[in-house]
């Protein structure tokens, strides 16, 4: 049925027919809206369970920017901005949602798309010893991304560095798990669910680009952070009403450790595009080991690749070439590999 | 499997059965993000033919909060309000966020959920008379809500006058259709879907309430009258990233009229409900004709009643007297039905 | 020179001259800037004094609309709103500076300009018990003003029982003193400065209508109460970059007493043009004793009036009358109140 | 009687003399507030006659981040960000005022405090070439200042090629002109007011650095730009109630060219101060030919200069050496000049 052959992004299907049964099953069961059902209870401690974290507070959000806006913004004080990266999501494609609600991101350089310990470390004390410092917006918090934009992972060390800085400057930690699936899934990742509460003082576990038809978990790791939390949520829109679907999903995904496995095929094709790439002389760049492939192309060589598959523009590299991206999912079949093979063998020769 | 009998609200299931044969027949289909699939396409041109509005833009949020505050905030200069019935949604039951958008709520007196065009009229000529109205915030939409948080519904002659005001103000009428099918199922609503995009300048058709998992579409009838709109709403963390779930959805609610019948055998619910109160001597009140039945209730007789059935206890009456509301729904049974029958008679005795 | 009589406002000269005078002395001093200088130094340990809150903390903002916008939207939680009489100013005539700054204003009825303690408890009792709490605004703190925009003041019993309440809820209590020094100049006030700094979490000394060129000092008399104060101002565009202007002005106006006397002429100057309104028939309203006056007026009356002496337009009465105000200051004269007194007889002729 | 000897800044002092007097002259005189006084109408007839531009609509603010921020929020939409120098006040020292009215400051690099006209127009290409633009922020104006925070001058070739491509992207050009007087006194420069008033959008010129007490004159050139500004000035506590106070002042800086002039004396002691560093063997840097004056200075002669004379830490330059600031003014004395020659003289002795 599905011809047009596509590595555009990771959200181009609905779901996990294992989540569709789950809800087709469950559909005409009346619960308590808002997330009040028994659903939505099993999901979060099942959730707290996964991440050794029974203590902590989970909410179901329903997307990506809705959750940054919404944590961000109640963990803030209006005199304070968040830390990020300069490539980070709420940096570059959010439409301002952050500024909407009022707050500066502060911008740290990019590390194919990480944060550096050290140079967060200075940042934070620049700040502290600036003699002006009360006319400038203070850091309030930490964002960063695992994977980041640029399918990178940090490491376990990497993430204690930070985590240690943040905590000696009382700046709580907020990791975006957009894509987390796909780094439990990657055999690079040292990061477990349990490392990342640890951690963090918030994060979210992404559930729309990894199997759920959308839904973002945000686990608060230290209970209180936020008070008031649901109405947080209510003001911002962004409460269902209709709790249970995401309370279902993570439920689902929850469940036998699904979650944990759900990014494992998607890993494998990524390995077996960037062979493919660079088999056929592709080269590639920022060295990711997830489910995004980067990789600089000559512009003739792209005119030819996008005729025959979708990917998406990355960014200009230079005046004639283009870094692209693949993306693959838990969708992705092993036939899109194959079909991806000859296309690239075709624009090569 | 589920035996407890509840009239609390309008969204305590899923969603209408085909449309989640829907979703799933699609589910693996590839399709582009944020509502640029041909679902959406499609629903969006169901809607504008069943608006006979072919030159309106439609798009597809996905709750009522979220639609409220992205549409207002959208069209509101920053120094101006919403007027809105004191009762109105975005009055009370927001959690602020309209003003967390900047805004304030304007309100005018609420007759039985409605407001009143006279009443609206001298409020935007006094304001317009007002020494001092440089220095208070002025009047720059009316939101008005069909059916009303009352379950009340507006005539075709109060529409058209409140919309006649609104043109000669230049100020813009938008309407809140969260439960818009129980309206147009409704023998004694005379409002037409062409109606309301013949007089409002924007309005939205709910799905959340209406038989969808989730969902608003939102019609705008000037076409123009928001530019960005797109931008804007995924800067509100309202853009979906799956888009194309909320195009199966009301695509599907667009096809064969489904949207215009699916509240029939809720109003037929209600109207029994309002029949078997009345003959077992409750109290009706606020006059709805929707699926919404509000009564007066003796607080001894409301313990007995509520350890039976669920209903949302609505405001207190008197001393000794509460008002509660049973709503209705597109999932509402007869065997549901007659079983509140049973309770009433049980309480009443 | 100044030819025509007005009663318009409290604003309509500049400053009482022993400011001007300062003003001019210490013109080409050097200080530094924001505040930082020795005269608002000064000047805030002397309003600190006066108050009897050795701990409070004091700061100098320009004016009333500013201050309250600051204030209120540095002590509010991102869910909270702010309790106020209908008639508040920051309820009414801010254009909306408040909801500018994302928070609802919490409405009670205005009693003469108060609002009623009882009132206000079962207020904050109705949130506490409301089943659907979560959903709406929170009241997060209470404004009142003193003298209320009716000129109309608090008793200390009944200010001391609203304190209780608030006290007991948690709930800061801010009272806007944007006339004060009529309250403190009014025989019938019995709440002094140190009364204020007890009962009140916050409030403001008012500059700008009692002598000042311009000016407002916010007592914080819980310290601690808004940490990073200084920057919010900042970010309000309300840091004077000359502060010193601020210092010098309440430094003069709190040196040997002047700002508890200032107000003592325009008292008297009320009382007598309350008694002329009387003596010539017209019927006073709302009953305040502080330095504004409002009398009910036949609108044929009215025109012959406004032709000779400028006042206020306060609202509608009835088809045929008027609510008007006279308002008196430090800068009212005894041939102005004469003047008025020839007026008045003559248009009662 | 001022012993100290400061170069710390502009706005250690009240203002020139001449201002004092008619504050002085004017004090008792009734006026009515808000600006809607005849010399507030005097003052800006003045202006817009100064600008050539009798069309402008002119606006007198208190400060400058509050002028930036009432401003800039009030042109730009809500998915609209302004783009500014990275270096631009707004981007650094206004603790987030921009973002807390929601909107996203897009920074371009710096050239000693300019952005560059080329630079400028690849990023609006790039934006409207972004295949994802309705995902990020747009570019809804441009901000410079001139004198810029590196005190350097726009020439008139620059502006002229700044205002043509913000005008053929159809984006309005504001500049920032806090400390114009030192420009318009500068011989280096050949803007006139003229040429802003033909080349920006709106400009504001500043009062409280040059020569008021305070002040900030907002010139609107293009009618109707800003819709209610008036309301809006109101609704960011932006308005002062005695607006008199800013007519006069501005009607005086605009009478006999005192403004054009007030700056003459601050440019001739820069001069003499950036030679006596050069012949001390200081090193100057950023070029600024205005009353802002930067040096290199190793830390173990700061420390011997800043025991005998205020200035201001700029920045680290590296680890042994820093770059050190001093600001003339209107009120900077021959005599301050002198006594920092001998200073300097021991300094490097």
């Amino acid at each position: 049925m599905n011809t047009n052959l596509s590595f555009a992004c990771d959200y181009m299907e609905g779901c996990h027919p294992v989540i569709l049964e789950k809800l087709t099953e469950t559909n005409l069961i009346k619960t308590p809206g808002y997330g009040l059902d028994d659903y939505t209870r099993s999901a979060c401690e099942k959730i707290k369970s996964a991440c050794w974290k029974p203590e902590a507070q989970v909410f179901l959000l329903t997307g990506g920017t809705q959750t940054n806006a919404t944590v961000i913004s109640a963990i803030l004080k209006s005199y304070q901005g968040v830390v990020s990266a300069s490539t980070g999501h709420i940096a570059t494609h959010e439409a301002g949602a952050i500024e909407a609600c009022g707050h500066k991101v502060l911008t740290l350089p990019s590390h194919n798309g990480k944060i550096d310990a050290a140079e967060l470390s200075r940042f934070l004390v620049d700040y502290d010893q600036d003699a002006n410092h009360d006319h400038i917006v203070m850091p309030g918090m930490v964002y960063i991304s695992h994977p980041t934009e640029y399918g990178t992972l940090y490491s376990h060390s990497e993430l204690e560095e930070i985590s240690r800085i943040c905590r000696q400057h009382h700046i709580p930690l907020y990791l975006d798990g957009a894509r987390l699936a796909y780094a439990l899934a990657c055999p690079q990742n040292d990061l477990s669910l349990q490392d990342l509460a640890a951690l963090c003082d918030v994060f979210y576990i992404g559930g729309t680009k990894c199997g759920a038809l959308f839904g973002e978990a945000v686990v608060i790791t230290v209970p209180g952070l936020i008070p008031h939390f649901f109405t947080i949520i209510k003001q911002h829109g962004a409460l269902l009403a209709k709790g249970r679907l995401l309370g279902i999903q993570f439920d689902t995904l929850f469940t036998n450790h699904l979650y944990e496995h759900i990014g494992k095929s998607a890993i494998s094709a990524a390995d077996q595009i960037r062979d493919m790439l660079k088999s056929n002389g592709f080269q590639l760049c920022y060295d990711s080991p997830t489910n995004q492939i980067f990789c600089i192309i000559d512009n003739s060589v792209m005119d030819r690749l996008l005729s025959q598959v979708e990917c998406s523009f990355w960014e200009k590299y230079d005046d004639s070439h283009t870094v692209i991206r693949f993306v693959t999912s838990w969708a992705t079949t092993q036939e899109d590999v194959q079909r991806l093979g000859t296309v690239l063998s075709f624009c090569f020769s």
